[in-house]
């Protein structure tokens, strides 16, 4: 059916909600369908979060979904920003599109406007190691990019005053043995060409990567490179896409430019935070609300105090005490919008921890003192 | 295992989390256990909104379960405050309990203190009908209420300055064909004997109960009624238990008496609110935001503009449009912590709905005008 | 990424599976991505029992997957047939797509032998009321059924040896204000153009159209008639797509047809059932299992036997006794994979239910006696 | 409510079954409660494979719940049979309990028989390290374990012609800095006191306990030792208790009792599963089903076929393929209830893996040639 009447379908309503006059047509219950997910995802003192995904892939690249579901699954997933990346190189369906480079971007944006999302006009120069592949972001015309020398396309992205992000750095097909930088990403990198690394990607992460971020003052991104549609990969009944967080001046497609430009993101991928120290601890501590002990035990030998910890983020935090003498336990986890109870000896003042699954360098966790206001 | 070892168990930590030395003992994944559920329900303007059920039983009347479970399964639900109200008359175990009516509360109180759960001292004084059953809540002593004439254990509770509940007026067993007031009620209630009465309990709800506190200005309840282990009724993967919303000025078990002496009390049960109009309006404000409109379409007879409604809560919203021609769906749903996208014509100004799952009487609900700010 | 490399990546494995030589790169868990759903469907008597989807479209008319996404998602749902009718009247995306009425059949063919799944060749001939819209299955060439007059393309599909059946004939922008039977479709019915009818269609169903197919011994159909991924209508963790069963004598896309021709089918959409009665009888006791008493009770008055009824299929079972004296209560269900108990006073010899969820026609239900054998 | 009411409740029933007379009164619909989980696990040949749990806490010793729950929850959760084994040494609830040892199986018995569980009368016979704590079941009278000396407990049970099973052996409490047999424990293994042993417990597993149980020809057990309501720390959504399978000849508890006599048992915890290699390999076969090849690619040098396997139980299966150059993935997994495709080379007979997650000795796991029919 829909033929043209699919205008007549209200956008994010309940299937149930359908008017019924014809008392021969019964309408089933469904699941949660049309309905956006509300990320709880705090802001930080100063900055907006923002959820990203930059990197996406429509049937007019090797994708194989329609580019206006990609904005649909954002949509519902509540990301806020989305790039349809299509290779400019790698077409395979071609035989079947006509269209060029442009054409993802300008039917996605349609129904971009219609579900509020902030879409990017982006391409990926799909090239073999090195460069590898590079997202071209804030780009005006994707034809443009359509060059043989691939040091054409990053002087015409540039031209575009587009950003570029080196996409998954440690793919095996390009990088077998190990994850490293090659002397033209050094190059792109002290002469500022990159403006960010996906440290994670797809179903895989390289921790190296953040190390590279860090060092030379780049943006994080955590990406889906989604080509199929995305619950067949990332089922929202169990787990999430890759997102970046962004944290933005303000809601707008230059404030996520600005934002990018000035490193200030996080990888939030799986059940893991890569990124900057800074901005870590501000999430946290934005994310996790630390009580004051509620009880204490007469026992003047084994006295101890109780005090909760809430999760009020959709993240999950797993802790490792650094100390083994204070009466807390070695590891504990604080799943997403949950609280749990921890007991420690009565004089502590300090409960120091390391945040095993939120990673500030390749080798490096945050710490975070739980008794330290 | 176990055996007074149970101390060296930090409560509220994950499983995960015990140390191992022991090469051969190795700790296996598991769930969600021994974490707090929190709960995204709303404060409203000036007072403190608390989470309770008012009635459960153990294994000292026809209960099934240790006192300290109720606790704990109140922690782990996120309910902050619960009453043991085990019955007075009918005591199954006593042939193999020993211990007087307070034993239950006694017991329980230990764990409440650990847990930072509210404990009420409580009992259901069980009989006949009239009266049928009636909570005594923030009584001193349960062993005064044990009395031979029902009136003599009311004045009892009285006299401890105990809150009576009327529980589950509408209760096949005692009324079989219709759910009504005997003159006995009538009486409690207009010499403000009684405090409250329950709207829902257990699986079912009594929409008649609801008019009645209304017009005498009394607390609406919902409470579980639990005698099994929670779960094995209301499965935390797909429902809550029924729970009665407590506007407090203060979170301490004082500030509770106020509350519902005052009648400050929604009734929340399966997907439904039930209460006093102004609470629910406040509920509802706080719950949800409708956003201003992003997008309007630029084809002039059909013009339409495009908003967002957000739930930031764990409530469930149902809307009926009262309107067939300002361009909305004539039903639509918006789950917790969900999104939805709703279209009207460009030169709407209201959007009046009713909320069909928000009861403010037997046969009404509370209205709202989504575009009114 | 991707590129070519695709042919790396070996279907139906799950993600954790890839090769670890590079250790910067770091595989994380995912859900239960890329493995088949095992449906629990009994086989019957002399038939094996496959599931079909008669009905899903393409980006190649107005649907938005790629055509090989429809193999994919009837793999992991569990489905066994489907077929691929995109609309030869409607076809919105073709400005930007080139090939003609059999090219997402070609495409999809591909996919469909690397999954084992049965792909019908199909198109939807898509006109105004009447004669509607009909699927024509098992098409030799959906180029020559684009032509001006219905007539022609109807009268081409049987030149083909095709199938016809009726697509949602309660469709409410085709049929506003009842679900009727226009004088065409009387005829086709009569000269035994039309094979089946849907009976559910997508969301909603109409029970008048199964009254048609038992009256004209034709195939009744549930169907998905999806556009979107599958999953962004019929989330897999709530609920499934509609489905046709289809009782075939071999397991071949001939064995489909010959039992389509036999009307040897029975619709599945939500938790309904609905065709023929002897078929469906013949799947309820192949489904659930009525164990002998294993308990009694030894008071004369009220005697009871206990006894244990076990599906152990995927469908779900609504339970009305017809009688009100013989000690079992009035409604009973049984979920998927589930047992209940049920207790009968011990001299009852019969349990005669009516199954409210299982439709042999519009106002009719399947009876079973749940204590003969 | 409920007050000797409870009989009116028919066990095992939706809750939405009750009969509605009285308006005001409006049932909720509610989850899955009420309802036995099929298991899906196949028997072997010879034998009828039942599920117990043999090692359950009351709140006659240091449990949570009263008697019947641990039936109901058994029956909920679909499994067979469980013992009562409160401890005898250890009852810390005593001072409001009254009733001997035999009391908390009594009360459950009644349960047991309307719910067709089969129930072990046991005890915990509950010591420090050496012996440790050991489960006696099948007893008659648990009251006259009660002994001084651990020795003459044991006496008695053997008396009483019990089995003995060695609880948690890799216990931390008990067993700090390894999980060692203690001269005692060789002895009564030696004399064949001791008919088996928890190679699972709670959320712990003992890998070496396996080959003391392999060596000895000792029966394998996976016990909860639950204290909690069982959904506390087994939630069902997510996974199940340690249960043990046993291979018996006839479904009563005699033939549970000559099952783990003759040491046909099998640990299931988690995802694993762990016993005797004969008894895997009939589990495994009656599990998995491997389909021949359906699909062959026509390029000669990188020719491959593919075929399906199909998981048709709820254990889980993780692959490791033990060659490297037959074209299968090195690693792969195959979840219950669901199937996958593999491709292997077209030449290829053999497909030898290694299942990682099925445990036939410490250090050992079960092989399989996926080819070999």
């Amino acid at each position: 059916m829909r033929i043209k009447l699919i205008i007549i379908f209200l956008i994010g309503l309940s299937l149930i909600s359908q008017a019924q006059n014809n008392p021969n047509n019964t309408p089933l219950l469904n699941g949660n369908n049309n309905q956006r997910n509300h990320l709880l995802i705090p802001n930080i003192t100063g900055f907006i979060t923002l959820t990203g995904d930059f990197h996406t892939h429509t049937v007019f690249s090797d994708g194989e979904v329609w580019p206006t579901v990609r904005v649909q699954e954002a949509w519902e997933e509540g990301i806020d920003i989305i790039a349809i990346t299509d290779h400019i190189e790698y077409r395979p369906h071609k035989t079947y599109l006509q269209g060029d480079h442009n054409t993802s971007f300008d039917i996605a944006q349609i129904e971009a406007k219609k579900k509020n999302i902030l879409l990017i006009k982006g391409s990926e120069i799909t090239r073999g190691m090195p460069p590898g592949h590079l997202n071209a972001l804030f780009i005006n015309d994707a034809n443009l990019l359509d060059k043989t020398d691939w040091k054409d396309a990053l002087n015409e992205a540039s031209q575009q005053n587009a950003l570029l992000i080196w996409n998954h750095p440690g793919w095996r097909v390009q990088q077998p043995d190990s994850t490293k930088l090659f002397d033209i990403h050094k190059e792109l990198i002290a002469n500022k060409r990159i403006s960010g690394i996906e440290v994670a990607n797809y179903t895989e992460w390289y921790p190296i990567a953040l190390d590279w971020c860090i060092t030379n003052h780049l943006a994080v991104f955590a990406n889906s490179d989604i080509h199929e549609p995305i619950q067949q990969v990332f089922d929202r009944s169990v787990t999430h896409r890759p997102m970046t967080l962004v944290f933005v001046r303000e809601n707008s497609l230059d404030g996520v430019k600005e934002a990018i430009t000035s490193a200030r993101t996080i990888a939030w991928f799986d059940k893991q935070l890569a990124g900057p120290t800074d901005l870590l601890a501000k999430l946290v501590k934005a994310s996790i609300k630390v009580g004051i002990p509620f009880y204490r035990t007469g026992n003047e030998e084994t006295d101890v105090k109780y005090f909760e910890i809430t999760n009020k983020s959709d993240f999950y935090f797993e802790f490792f005490n650094d100390s083994k003498t204070n009466g807390a336990p070695q590891k504990f986890s604080l799943q997403p919008r949950k609280s749990i109870i921890v007991k420690v000896f009565k004089n502590e003042r300090t409960l120091k921890c390391t945040l095993t699954n939120i990673h500030t360098g390749m080798n490096q966790n945050l710490t975070i003192d739980l008794l330290k206001r």
